[in-house]
């Protein structure tokens, strides 16, 4: 039902995207400066991180969305605008400024931002580089999504076509992850639009309902970032009679929000902060979900996990370690553990003591670079599904010296 | 009030110890079994790991101590003694072995095992072992807190002696740490020696409220172990009153073994997998005890800031960050946040926002190899301290390939 296309949040109809180096960033070769606008006003929705610290833009942001509706997005990276006395004055400056250039309403803009937290910001580089931004808005979405990148190695984006209410729909998502990686309830940076019409409220549950099961299942390195952030905005213009209870055309546009957050979280995942390798881990038979999801986010996150996952080392004890310490009501005399890859599949546990297994096979299966983690707990049907990365000297060489 | 001597946990009156090497591990100039003898039968006291996953040689540990008694620590390195089928034999035949050995009662040892987990294990090393490990018994602390070690790259003892009831008392104690360590409720292993005549209740009780403010706010890697363990046994030798209420006495004793326990968590912080520094993380200020905790073990155990430790890169948002999500009830516009070591202090943040600091200094300070990260939250009067160490490129090295 789902088709994956290019084109990325220009994909749907009525959106345009620009990305331009505005000078929040010393290095003149690298964009800083997203935008993502939508020819008419969208619904629109967005989650935010739980922590208490939160970056001014999430505050504005919030404040913009009371009433539903947006029709651009702004996002900066480089500087986090969180901890600065006048955070909320330049967000809100900018959104003015923006909605100055395009004829839009200010609180018809989604601001966001991204970098180091604590450092000091003016407008100035706003100043210059909106008007640029504006004149630069086309059909490519890959400038924007370069702009909004941090430690990031590639722009992470992709696009899909749906059909809701018998209307072909597309969707389309850009977002940024690399370090501080660990969402509550909210996530890193992603931005998606979709031409699909939904009022405000089925947008907003739609994508509350959606965060649990994918970004906040991503986890890099267990910290919960300040500035956090994923928003959606849908403009109506594939022409669908518009969703505003549940249903077919609501379950189907659901379907195409979850197929476009979990690529995205995949691809967060796997391009953390010096990563080789992907880390997915796949728990079946927990007596809840919230036992599943505890027990896969505990053993993604395993410091120790990823370490050994770095090394092609299959130490199955630690993954029985972090099952243990996840908080999950779990019996342990009834775990089983695999490791499985494109090189094959290794059990390496079974009711919760080890098995044998070819070292041999466990080394080849763990040399590739997406490793699916299996645990099964034999205990129920629920099942959860997390994203991590391996732990490597380039993520501490990248986060030893970040501000420089 | 306290004094610090020599001699380990062979300091006290009646204890003996000795290391030696019985072929747990394949490495024959280290020592892998340890052994602590009280001449007479001592109250004894011990915490154990909450990880769901426990090590057999803690569930036979818990069977020996119900009456309250010990006479007797045995502890290998090298294997875990968990997730084998063979578990429970291998600790109870280990006891039982060590007592016909020592002319004790089984159920007066006291049993615990380090190292990988789900290892297949035989009593082969232990029946060789034991009978060298008794004749080997002495007046020496070392080997035995050196057999305890894995990657410990240095042994961890101490002795203090004090004034309880008038009588002077000795107490003595022996810990091993390095990776896996995010204690919880109990801790990595620490076993402790005193000659103070104390009950098996007030011994109990001292443990159990002096382990949360001590070893349970080290944090090297944020992996709970399964095999987690502090062990205490008080022969009352030194030949004062036996401590069975709260009092003078209590107070004195307690005040003996929090320096222990401390200054062991100190240890077990700075020597952790790869750490090059020790960071300790002092809350001030909290509205609760609880959210001190919580604050200063969230700070000291952030993944980001212990790498920018290592780089010495003064990135406080970082801690402002961890502050947030600690989960703790904080008002971020009132904290402030300092760095201090023996080469000066740097005030980096107040009341929630950056101040201007020099670099320069900043650079001084954190180069040193105790770092303190002061964080003042404004809004109380409970107060924690957390100890950590910092994330380097030999952490992942030595994680990427523990078991071979």
């Amino acid at each position: 039902m789902i088709e994956y296309i290019s084109g990325g949040v220009c994909a749907p109809k009525g959106f345009k995207a620009a990305g331009v180096h505005c000078g929040v960033r010393k290095n003149k070769t690298k964009r800083d400066l997203a935008l993502i606008y939508s020819e008419k006003p969208a619904s629109a929705a967005a989650v935010y991180t739980q922590n208490l610290v939160k970056g001014a833009p999430l505050t504005v942001t919030k404040r913009h969305l009371a009433d539903g509706r947006a029709q651009a997005i702004i996002c900066n990276s480089g500087n986090a605008n969180t901890c600065n006395a006048n955070g909320e004055y330049i967000a809100e400056s900018t959104s003015a400024l923006l909605a100055a250039g395009l004829g839009i309403k200010p609180e018809d803009v989604i601001v966001a931002s991204t970098g180091v937290i604590g450092q000091a910001m003016t407008m100035e580089p706003f100043e210059r580089g909106i008007p640029e931004l504006v004149k630069a808005l086309g059909d490519a979405s890959a400038p924007a999504a370069e702009a909004i990148m941090t430690t990031d190695t590639h722009a992470k984006e992709l696009a899909v076509e749906f059909v809701s209410g018998g209307v072909k729909c597309r969707m389309g998502g850009m977002a940024k992850g690399s370090g501080m990686i660990h969402p509550n309830m909210a996530t890193m940076l992603g931005f998606i639009t979709t031409d699909c019409a939904i009022s405000p409220e089925m947008l907003a549950k739609a994508l509350s309902e959606d965060i649990p099961g994918s970004f906040n299942m991503v986890t890099v390195d267990g910290d919960t970032s300040t500035n956090d952030m994923v928003a959606v905005m849908a403009n109506g213009m594939a022409g669908n009679a518009e969703i505003s209870s549940c249903g077919e055309g609501y379950a189907a546009f659901c379907e195409a929000l979850h197929a476009v957050t979990v690529y995205l979280s995949r691809q967060i995942a796997g391009d953390g902060e010096g990563a080789t390798k992907l880390l997915d881990c796949v728990v079946t038979g927990a007596k809840s979900l919230a036992d599943a999801r505890a027990v896969a986010r505990g053993v993604a996150g395993s410091t120790l996990l990823k370490a050994a996952m770095f090394g092609a080392d299959a130490n199955w004890g630690r993954v029985l370690c972090a099952v243990g310490y996840s908080g999950a009501d779990v019996d342990v005399s009834k775990v089983a553990v695999s490791f499985k890859s494109a090189a094959g599949e290794v059990e390496v546990c079974k009711n919760g003591a080890g098995v044998e297994f070819s070292e041999e096979l466990a080394a080849k299966v763990l040399a590739e670079k997406e490793i699916y983690i299996l645990v099964s707990l034999g205990d129920g049907d629920a099942a959860s599904e997390a994203w991590g990365c391996d732990l490597t000297y380039d993520y501490v060489k990248i986060n030893g010296d970040y501000r420089t």
